[in-house]
């Protein structure tokens, strides 16, 4: 988009540092500042992207003592407008981000470290998920796809729909985790259900899946019984925290962002108590390049409790039980394109979110699905695969090849 | 094999104890123990898969001091005979080894972590490598394949021999890495170079190879003006601590062992200043599922200097780097096959070695590739092959599909 920059007439020196501190602060991205009484500010080369205009000084004094916080409230409540493009500025925002060499690896790691003292009691973590989850189920059926998928889909071909996708993605955690007809399957956190019923209905295993969202367990058994798998799906409303019996195969898609750091032994010590030694597991999930500690404004609004793990924080629910790595797949792009479609899904229904709950809902959905979306295109934000076996399990493949062998899915 | 026990008539309950704990410590392996005054103790259920026997109580007593020495010398002296299937035994022992479920994980972290601290300053570090690849160009050459590729071989196909497995090894690296024709690649321990001249040839790629064993790099520039390869292939006598220049993609194939943990941070740095923002690299190496220190025997005789990290402790080179982590896949039960078929090798040739070395030297290279054999079957030891980008590089493949594409690799 062209951005017509125009030159500062009258400069508050106060605002114009402000803005020239935020933009320094996120990289420098061809991004203009427009204030409240109409100046303008671009401190980049080339032509700006887009524009961000503060509706007064409150809104600039927030980003400024806040930056995520500030930004994103900000752009809720309609204090902050953005002109253009909202994926293109995100785009341009996160790549920014990343392109600034930043010093702070230890720090984080710290900051990483004192989050993760904090809490997340039974009582607490339920309170999370209804946070997020319980919001209806009305609402996630109007923007995800048919099968109520809220992770990460598979783009086995570039052509695939989101719903194809997400087909594609169980089935591909059920190649990778090589299911056998009469296995017993224990899933972590299951959403709506739709990869436990896939797994019990495609490779005929007996799956126990667990979740502690009132409204998507009651969502899942009802699917289960019209779809006549009542009797090879388990749901169990309850945390991951009490999961017992013992299985062949353990799996959990987009659980662990939930968990917390410091529950990630506890979450080891559950699988190695449930897991048969000849078995395998596969956990999915959001992560980072580096430990770093949640961002503030999502912790706030999106996800209360949440903690995105690097690969090496990942490795502390294996390595004290001896769990060996197989293999460790990073689908970041795939999380891209996913959230570009929630997105768009979710701005064709935005006058039906409108009505129900508000104006401020809707903004900042639209700046999580946007966001979400530039985190994983920059590399803000990868998605793993790990699978893991018992240690001494040889009951493995010797190559990955199976897995992109066109006969080699269920049925 | 069938071992013939014996009831003891005469107990020397000092040695019985001796026997019993040794026993015990392993995790009760069916292996009868022989003591120097005929005395036999069988401690486990089923038949013995072998019996070891003592010459000495010395050899007893060194054994109970120092487990992992006391064997390795012992067994390398002469002192301690292993009757039986030499293969067999190791594997029963490892296997034991693992099946004991020992709650050391703390403990060994922090043993690790010790170790970490000792040094590998840039002298010893020439020293560390001199001990073990400098033996001579000759030796190994008797007894590892045509191309001298001395790390795990990639077994595509059941079928493949040892020297057809080590040239799919080379594709199934360059194939990861992409490799394009023109581009850079630095390679940090080169070995005797086949990587690098593999890459060269048949990708197009101009190499530098760096490895401070004086002998084998003599080799490799030999091999190197022999094929014609001089002019894409620079191999540099020197530690990667003095790698310089900039590059397209980074490969490091069987050198992080003799790293040393806490130089993992300044590997980080030296390929974070040489990769190119588009670029890629792969660190291939032994692993473990867990951390532990060294093992004491293999330090002592084999490759003083070196650490065998976990995963996790792998991800320390990447992280404060910010690196994306694309891929690891675990290769260790090729590794099991590659170390038997250097063993057989081994053997057909160890007339000839034992002339020009020793009998000790034959039995401490027997007991080396046999015990290294058992420990990546039984799970003990692993081999990670880690693929990477710098972050936010988007240039990177949606799926690894093309890596089991029969049209994919060079030429």
């Amino acid at each position: 988009m062209n951005v017509d920059v125009k030159q500062p007439v009258s400069v508050n020196e106060f605002d114009r540092l402000s803005a020239y501190w935020i933009m320094t602060f996120v990289g420098n991205p061809r991004i203009a500042v427009r204030l409240w009484n109409g100046n303008e500010y671009y401190f980049a080369d080339g032509t700006p992207v887009g524009v961000m205009e503060f509706r007064d000084r409150s809104a600039l004094i927030n980003l400024l003592l806040s930056p995520s916080v500030g930004f994103g409230e900000g752009y809720s409540k309609g204090n902050i407008e953005i002109h253009g493009d909202i994926l293109e500025f995100l785009n341009e925002v996160a790549e920014a981000f990343v392109r600034r060499r930043d010093q702070g690896y230890y720090s984080s790691k710290f900051r990483s470290l004192l989050r993760a003292l904090r809490g997340n009691t039974l009582a607490r973590s339920r309170n999370n998920v209804h946070h997020h989850y319980d919001l209806g189920n009305d609402f996630y059926e109007m923007w995800l796809d048919e099968h109520m998928a809220y992770t990460c889909a598979y783009y086995e071909h570039p052509d695939l729909t989101l719903a194809e996708a997400q087909v594609a993605k169980f089935d591909h955690v059920c190649r990778k985790l090589e299911l056998k007809s009469g296995q017993d399957v224990i899933e972590a956190g299951c959403g709506w259900g739709a990869l436990a019923m896939h797994m019990a209905e495609h490779y005929g295993v007996n799956v126990k899946a667990y979740n502690n969202s009132h409204e998507q367990i009651s969502y899942a058994r009802e699917k289960a019984a019209a779809r006549g798998l009542s009797d090879r799906v388990e749901f169990v409303e309850d945390d991951y925290r009490t999961i017992s019996g013992q299985c062949d195969v353990f799996v959990s898609v987009g659980m662990l962002e939930h968990v917390g750091l410091k529950n990630y032994r506890a979450l080891g010590r559950i699988i190695d108590r449930c897991l048969r030694p000849t078995g395998r597991g596969l956990i999915h999930s959001i992560g980072r390049s580096h430990p770093r500690p949640p961002d503030p404004w999502i912790s706030k609004r999106i996800f209360p409790g949440g903690h995105i793990p690097s690969l090496g924080e990942m490795t502390s629910i294996f390595e004290p039980f001896k769990f060996s790595i197989l293999d460790v797949e990073n689908l970041r792009l795939h999380y891209a394109r996913t959230c570009d479609e929630w997105l768009q899904n979710f701005e064709k229904v935005s006058d039906k979110v409108r009505e129900t709950y508000s104006e401020e809902f809707v903004r900042a959905w639209r700046l999580y699905l946007g966001g979400s979306s530039a985190a994983f295109r920059s590399g803000t934000l990868q998605l793993y695969q790990v699978v893991f076996a018992p240690r001494g399990n040889n009951d493995v493949p010797w190559s990955r090849k199976y897995l992109y062998s066109p006969d080699s899915a269920g049925d």
